[in-house]
């Protein structure tokens, strides 16, 4: 049975759905307001301060352990670029700002949280742009080492935290080395919608459906003449051949669940090194639960051990 | 003129102002969520952590300034009670969170943002009754001396900033010390909402005017049996005399700024040390753009040192 405390987020799922059921001709300015509502979820991360950034001319929260603010040697540290998730069209850093410092809390790194653009206003690959140049700030402003950054990202942030370093490994290579590792937290990687969890989960998923996911897959790829199976596009259709290390995290009550089951094998048969977590009967992105249910901050600790693992192993 | 960051907060204020006109059945919870936006307006404040905290049964959030922490004795720091707007029936801590960080900041003190209970679940006393268990809490768990105690807010926060210290002075009086200064922003003090300024700026307001006002002073007392000019209910109808320092901010466009004009001068009156300050042409708490603004920036400063001047000298 999942803990009291991450049925909360279920509960949440379902309250936001019946209202945007009642009321189904919201603006988008609303509807972005209530996708901000997954930030009450975590609780505050302790020892983790803010600050807004500007990155090639896209705001960013910077969140940092205190601990590393009294190291001097920035270059000495590792950051983590957080891809928020909505669907590649929702979210904000403030509804991801709490997961996001978590995570950095567990992994002992700091976080960028990328205001990247969002569909339907800026379709693809407008996000993978956005979240190329914050790569190259990192590394070419910031000074950190490419061994010391790791992508990660919850929905479609964890889509485009595997699609930014596929892009990198593809389209820059030679030019920018891949970063240590990716996590990826309920990650969407098919945009066709079409495996088996979709329909075998669907009883159980709270917040996602095929008809919504048809729908944003669609504003996605809108006026770029793509197909849902390029590679950018949908990650399980890539190449996946020297990808670094993968940490993939899944709740067992998701339509997405063979989005992970099937990149986590594309993945080892392409001979990369994938962890793939499942977290029993939790709902979509249950880490959202962070610093107040047991599952939630059981995966964070995992895929924070991990990525200090990574980064040191560089 | 106000600059051109400042005026952001008007224009969120009409966006949502049309929003709500345009969907008139949204049910509570997505108002509260629409009256969570004001957390978009302030940038993060640096060198703050957060962490949340249990005051005796509710929920609060707790910053301090990274510095603060690195002192061994928490007995020789401050704290200010941030108590949030939203006309006693909505906001949160999550929406006044930057904002209380920011004053945090500039008054090298920690903050307390308590999650009070709102109307019109929870009509007067709720709200004052939680307040005064955190104050109690800060004197008796945490050990600080009243006289490193402030407490500030806005709107109707700034009335419960300040009823809270008239009921301790009233009813406590004796048992428990007054804190050393209250911090109000924007002010609604009479809730009668029949003074001069209502109408004269109504045309220049844009979020605040009378018949939302008349329906949130209704539902804070509805079932008390109290009249709105219940001293504790609407300050500017209190024995002010014995109150510590107050410093009051007000924006010139504001419906409410003559709650600050009349209250300021029956503090003077009763012999209280007041500070009024009029932010020209700046709408409803315009400390909101905290960080953001200058006109902001300079009214938090402002009150920064002013509070550390109060805690220093006690």
């Amino acid at each position: 049975m999942p803990s009291i405390e991450s049925q909360a987020l279920g509960l949440l799922y379902e309250s936001k759905a019946r209202r945007m059921k009642a009321n189904p001709n919201l603006d988008r300015a609303t509807i972005l307001s209530l996708y901000e509502e997954e930030q009450s979820c975590a609780a505050e991360a302790p020892g983790i301060t803010y600050e807004n950034v500007n990155v090639r001319g896209r705001p960013g929260i910077w969140a940092s352990p205190v601990g590393l603010l009294l190291q001097s040697n920035e270059n000495q540290q590792s950051v983590i670029i957080y891809i928020h998730g909505g669907g590649f069209s929702l979210g904000s850093p403030n509804s991801h700002r709490k997961l996001a410092a978590h995570l950095g809390r567990a992994a002992n790194a700091n976080v960028l949280i990328l205001d990247y653009r969002l569909a339907p206003e800026h379709p693809f690959p407008a996000a993978l742009d956005d979240l190329l140049a914050a790569y190259e700030w990192l590394l070419q402003e910031r000074g950190f080492p490419a061994s010391k950054i790791a992508t990660a990202g919850d929905s479609a942030g964890g889509n485009l935290a595997t699609a930014l370093v596929l892009r990198i490994k593809q389209e820059e290579a030679g030019r920018l080395s891949l970063p240590a590792a990716i996590a990826a937290f309920s990650p969407w990687y098919n945009l066709e919608n079409n495996l088996d969890s979709m329909t075998r989960n669907d009883q159980y998923d709270k917040l996602v459906h095929r008809p919504q996911l048809d729908e944003l897959a669609a504003a996605y790829v809108a006026r770029t003449g793509l197909s849902l199976r390029d590679p950018l596009v949908s990650p399980i259709h890539a190449d996946l051949r020297g990808l670094p290390p993968v940490y993939i995290a899944i709740g067992t009550h998701e339509t997405l669940q063979d989005d992970s089951e099937g990149f986590a094998e594309l993945a080892r048969n392409a001979g990369v090194d994938v962890e793939l977590e499942r977290a029993q009967e939790q709902q979509h992105v249950h880490v959202f639960m962070a610093g107040r249910a047991a599952e939630a901050d059981v995966t964070i600790q995992n895929v924070g051990r991990w990525l200090q693992r990574k980064f040191s192993s560089t």
